[in-house]
């Protein structure tokens, strides 16, 4: 079809991205924000844990031409810092090489940069306070709070979390698969100020952690000196946000599990009272999208917990391969959209599950596994694997984190075969210097050389 | 508290229970219902694949004095008749005694012998054509449709898969946990009539199952002699719905797979145009309750699929167990709503999860499984553990059906075991002869012996 004019609803990270991409291509694109210019008002760009961009993102940044601009608001991360509940710090490097390298990045900055670089497009115009109420299938119709209505040919939701436009899908859409699931955590942002001299008060390229077993602290890098903490803790229980409700409460458990952390946040009580705590939901669905008129994309279709700093890159991988299918389904001025949209929710699906999976599985690793010897054995381990086989072993993490040429469903596959060997190499030693190479050999062979194990099928 | 009225919104089957049982317990009692009385409107009680009552329902309607009623209104089966593509049948009995029957029984007479039942009481009164359109937490204020309200101190959600009260929990209950799931399979319901004398065209004490792999036709017998019909097909794909358009796609699909149904089926034709499409979906959430005022039960907090004829007992046992509840925690004339309906969803939530997974898992049983000889061995050798070890080992179906002192999720955990042990017997046997029984009694001491795979624990 011929589209005139297509919709977009959110402008956030994922909505002004994918605005970027239809504007590029050419399209008049109307872009649906609920909240007031966010770069002229003083207020929050909604609560969030801080966010890293990784490779998966900065592709899909890197087809509107943004990489450059987005790197210099970033901090490089080069690996975990532990914290023991005795202030001594281990470090856990992500990767092999200078550039298996994770980005620190404020939520609020990048957002801005980027509806910037929307405003750069003469074709694609921002509509602030119009917040989605329902979208009507039958009539192609928004209704948005303020009373306005358009109709739509071919509508984006890219409206996060408690979409609107997926909820309008629920209510319409016969034999609607889906699924919200909140963790029994809830999170706090807390903060550690740079020092009066200006300076980072730890170490400046890593993400701080402190793991806790059953609950853990972060703490990531801000281009002014500050880091932004994070608590991931129970809403319930025994220890949980429940039983911190004084002053001496919450001085108490910083004293005693975080006491290095605590020797740093002056302003801890004051954080602590003033910030609320946060939920954390993944969400899947399916469909997501009806026909060629209306798809979701980013947190709309695919909520996930933030423990492998995934949800926002798994919302610009779908914005890179929305990109690739515009151009495979393009003829003349005239474009696809009910195939394309059914290829992108065939492609894009079982990624999305397989992240969302991951993701929960990280936060057990990152709170509780860190800590232990034989995890980070087997970090040592996987390293000298990709080293010696680079066609048939990469670590996990790497996949997810700088192969973007891996989807993350075959990530999560070769990761289990993975596991299995290195659980058998690293039984019984204790440092890398005792894994039996010919018996690594043997193994490789044999449990690595099924095809699906290989790179890139 | 002292309570004053009771709401129960839904005058369904677990909901008219409910409010039974709320009755006979001397609370005033007001009985929601969105349709009207069903007993003076020539209206469908909701299309519905014809229901078995097993005894975990009939434990819960004994409770309140109509097990014998119900009775009266119900056919026995004693097993599955088989029916291969050629006509061929074959029997497969559901236990070992004749107590050990399933009671096919309609929908519509039954949930009206439930409104006979209730009207008996003078405490509780059925109001019809009140649909809840929602349920205010804050206020304790249910909306109706209607434009009427009603403030409740104490309210039942027992309004189905489609819960507008569970709707509204949703909306305000924090971190509120939801999945709906859609089967690719749909359902159209068909009749094989009387016979010209009157007389059952089929054997009358069995459930007919014609099972074709990745679809099936089943039958239950009407005390009218006529079968209520049920096709399970796939929505979409090469052997679909969207593939029987026409008059002789129909009569074309009936000759090739179900040519001695066909035979039984003079209006096929009519009945496959005149009738939807309906859809099988599995409702799960969490929590069920909001402190003591509200609390969902029934399809309203898990629906399920209907393979396991468990979806009306299951919420039947929901009342059962309120009713124990109801009992434990009264002092005096005062109840403790909010121990009692944390308790309820604790006890009943597990077993709700586990009858959603068995009743899944029964469908690939029913449509291609029971058609599989080594399933029927497994049965047959099933029966005769069951005889030499009945302190040890009961089949999974019987545990669901004849077992209501067996929790759901105690018999799915223990059906596991019970697998691995059929599945080494059975492995190079053809006939249950050949089982080894000292072979069997070692087993039977080595995986049965756990505490956790005897009865009732």
């Amino acid at each position: 079809m011929q589209t005139s004019r297509i919709q977009v609803v959110g402008s956030g990270l994922v909505g002004a991205l994918t605005a970027l991409y239809l504007g590029k291509a050419g399209y008049e694109v109307d872009l649906y924000e609920r909240r007031p210019d966010m770069r002229r008002a003083d207020i929050a760009a909604g609560r969030s844990i801080n966010l890293v961009i990784t490779d998966r993102g900065l592709q899909a940044v890197d087809r509107v031409g943004l990489k450059e601009r987005i790197l210099d608001i970033t901090i490089p991360m080069k690996g975990r810092m532990l914290h023991d509940v005795s202030g001594e710090t281990t470090f856990v490097p992500y990767g092999q090489t200078d550039k298996e390298v994770i980005n620190s990045v404020s939520r609020g900055e990048l957002n801005c940069l980027l509806m910037d670089a929307v405003e750069e497009l003469s074709n694609v115009t921002i509509h602030f306070e119009h917040k989605c109420q329902s979208y009507d299938i039958e009539s192609k119709t928004i209704t948005f709070t303020n009373g306005k209505t358009v109709t739509a040919d071919v509508v984006f939701g890219a409206d996060g979390s408690f979409s609107a436009v997926r909820r309008s899908m629920m209510d319409q859409v016969h034999n609607f698969n889906y699924s919200q699931d909140f963790l029994e955590h809830g999170y706090k942002e807390l903060t550690i100020p740079a020092t009066p001299d200006g300076d980072f008060a730890m170490g400046r390229n890593y993400l701080h952690i402190w793991p806790r077993e059953n609950y853990m602290l972060i703490a990531l890098p801000n281009l002014d000196g500050s880091f932004t903490c994070t608590l991931f803790y129970p809403y319930e229980g025994e220890e949980s946000f429940e039983n911190l409700q004084t002053k001496e409460d919450v001085v108490g458990f910083f004293e005693r599990v975080f006491p290095d952390a605590l020797a740093v946040m002056p302003d801890l009580v004051e954080d602590f009272f003033a910030n609320p705590v946060g939920s954390l939901v993944t969400v899947r669905c399916n469909p997501w999208r009806v026909g060629g008129q209306v798809c979701l994309l980013g947190d709309a279709s695919h909520a996930i917990v933030p423990f492998f700093g995934q949800g926002m890159n798994s919302g610009f991988e779908d914005c890179r391969v929305l990109g690739d299918l515009m151009k495979k389904h393009q003829t003349g001025s005239s474009m696809d959209w009910s195939t394309l949209f059914s290829e992108f929710n065939d492609a894009r699906k079982e990624n999305a599950d397989a992240i969302a999976d991951l993701a929960l599985e990280n936060f057990v690793e990152m709170r509780d596994k860190t800590a232990d010897p034989l995890f980070q054995l087997k970090k040592k381990v996987g390293f000298e694997l990709e080293t010696r086989y680079p066609d048939h072993f990469i670590p996990r993490y790497s996949m997810v984190m700088f192969h973007p040429e891996i989807g993350y469903a075959e990530a999560q596959r070769r990761s289990l075969v993975q596991d299995q060997l290195l659980t058998r190499l690293c039984s019984n030693i204790s440092s890398p210097e005792e894994v039996d190479w010919e018996q690594a050999d043997a193994l490789v062979k044999e449990v690595l050389s099924s095809p699906r194990a290989q790179v890139g099928v």
